[in-house]
């Protein structure tokens, strides 16, 4: 059986500035639904797909990600690979039957055909929505506790700190250290984002940074960290899992090292991926507080395959309030 | 008693760039060698002065370690007190008698009266030379001790670098790591300091950062940290104990913050005094070392205390070749 395959490709590197409409392209081609015989592949109908700020750098004909490590590779001009949650149409694969429910790398399509089911699992969605499997459930949320719990070892009481507050990682941040009962403190780019941190996420305190007059003049994008590290207790742990503004423009964070070595503050990079270990501790605390409703799942969802290049260009622009996913599908 | 007291004031707070002659003044003044009855004052002869770099922020009007932390104050014009060695000349004190040794806060003079005896120990020289326990054995030793293993957490094999490898912190931390089985990089801005480095203390490599062609266009003052963090494996870990350029120059350090993401690097500030915990472990590691010749003391030493502002103004040229000490007299 064949249908219409609708997938957005990337037609030209991104390698300065921000992601426009230009960069990406909608294609439509005849797409088999059948896997050949003797394979391990399988089809995927893809339901969900995360929309991640870090996959600029994998559009970059020279990737940072590429240079550093084999995690996530740069993207060949063409189709794009994403996680995302989906339905397996056929499979040649004796891991995965038609219908099961899997999550993992598919690609920012209507279908994805993945080479001996790779970097695919079977998804038991726990009674929750599909959704939350993509985001508060999947690496948002595991970068969220990987960098709160492991990488920061915070204790009771301490001030916690959330920049990009509202975003997919940093909104459960400040949840998962507010229920961890420390103080917390988190910034976002509008009004309306400031008020949801601190009437609906519990922030104890938040502020828009493009409106905060005592942080002005210091407070410019890209110069987030450094007046973080200014303000920082001694031992403060900064955890950096991504530093969105400078995936697109040259400007760099300058924390003062002086105060990094008289306060003695650890700032760490991380990937989620590191915190696999942590995974099954992730998964029974967020879903205990998911069913208690101590936590929120914060989603900002669009329609259609069609909408992945303005949800994902919008993730440069602060448009999303909370985990950006777009919906490709009725499940 | 009285004698005549020779010793180094401070004339002006130096906010901007480097230290010069004109900041410091010699004075002499007349100095009861009794304390006063009924007082916990000591009286200290002193003998060896360590000289470092980091006092330089403590002679800045707005000092970073006050803004930070109570571990070191701005030091008020007038006398400045260091890091030394002497001998109780009068004691009020029951912790000390005459002619005891002691290591602590003295001052840049030829004679030091202690409230209270306060930061100061009784020392034992252990059979070494008493230079050793301003330099090696004293917070350099447990500055690079403390950075290397309890910061760094190094495993066999490991590559480590070095700046400022021919430094007292950098060469005793290079040696450390070939001691400990890592393969070790320094580098240092002279070639005898390079050649000091390879042939002298078993440094695997290193280089003159001035004179490095690839690195050149890269590796100007300050930007050592920048090149080292954009060079590193995944996982590596900097341990910052001081940045020498930024204590007289606004140039700051700029890490990549994708590298440090992507490669999950860890940016670690500390302070000697944070390991503590770790010293005896550090003073019988240190002087076995010393005792089987595996471990060489490296000093640059500067007879009378008239050469005190000199010795310390070297620092920011890079004139020392290993721990900066002076002589104030004979032992």
């Amino acid at each position: 059986m064949e249908v219409t395959n609708r997938y957005i490709t990337i037609r030209t590197h991104i390698n300065h500035g921000e992601p426009n409409e230009s960069h990406f392209e909608l294609k439509t081609a005849a797409f088999g639904l059948s896997v050949e015989l003797g394979s391990n592949d399988v089809i995927v109908k893809n339901l969900y797909e995360s929309i991640d700020p870090y996959q600029i750098n994998r559009m970059k004909s020279y990737s940072p990600s590429q240079k550093a490590i084999n995690f996530a590779e740069g993207i060949a001009l063409g189709e794009i690979d994403a996680y995302g949650v989906g339905r397996i149409a056929a499979s040649g694969n004796p891991k995965f039957e038609k219908d099961d429910l899997v999550a993992g790398l598919i690609t920012w399509g209507e279908y994805s055909m993945i080479k001996d089911g790779n970097m695919l699992n079977k998804l038991d969605p726990l009674g929750f929505p599909l959704t939350y499997h993509v985001g508060i459930l999947g690496f948002s949320g595991l970068t969220a506790y990987g960098g709160f719990f492991e990488v920061c070892k915070p204790k009771k009481g301490e001030k916690v700190f959330v920049s990009a507050a509202s975003g997919s990682v940093g909104n459960l941040v400040g949840q998962y250290a507010k229920l961890f009962g420390c103080y917390v403190v988190g910034c976002a780019g509008s009004k309306k984002k400031v008020e949801l941190l601190k009437e609906q996420l519990g922030f104890d305190e938040a502020f828009n940074y493009k409106e905060e007059k005592d942080l002005k003049s210091t407070l410019k994008r890209g110069e987030m960290l450094e007046v973080a590290v200014s303000n920082m207790n001694t031992f403060g742990r900064v955890a950096v899992c991504g530093i969105i503004s400078e995936y697109t423009d040259e400007k760099r964070a300058v924390p003062d090292m002086l105060d990094v070595v008289y306060k003695r503050i650890t700032i760490r990079g991380f990937l989620a991926a590191d915190y696999m270990n942590t995974h099954a501790d992730f998964m029974s605390t967020t879903c205990d507080y998911l069913r208690t409703a101590k936590i929120k799942a914060l989603e900002d969802i669009t329609p259609g395959v069609e909408s992945i290049p303005s949800a994902f260009i919008g993730l440069f622009h602060g448009d999303n309030v909370g985990k950006k996913i777009v919906k490709i599908a009725n499940e």
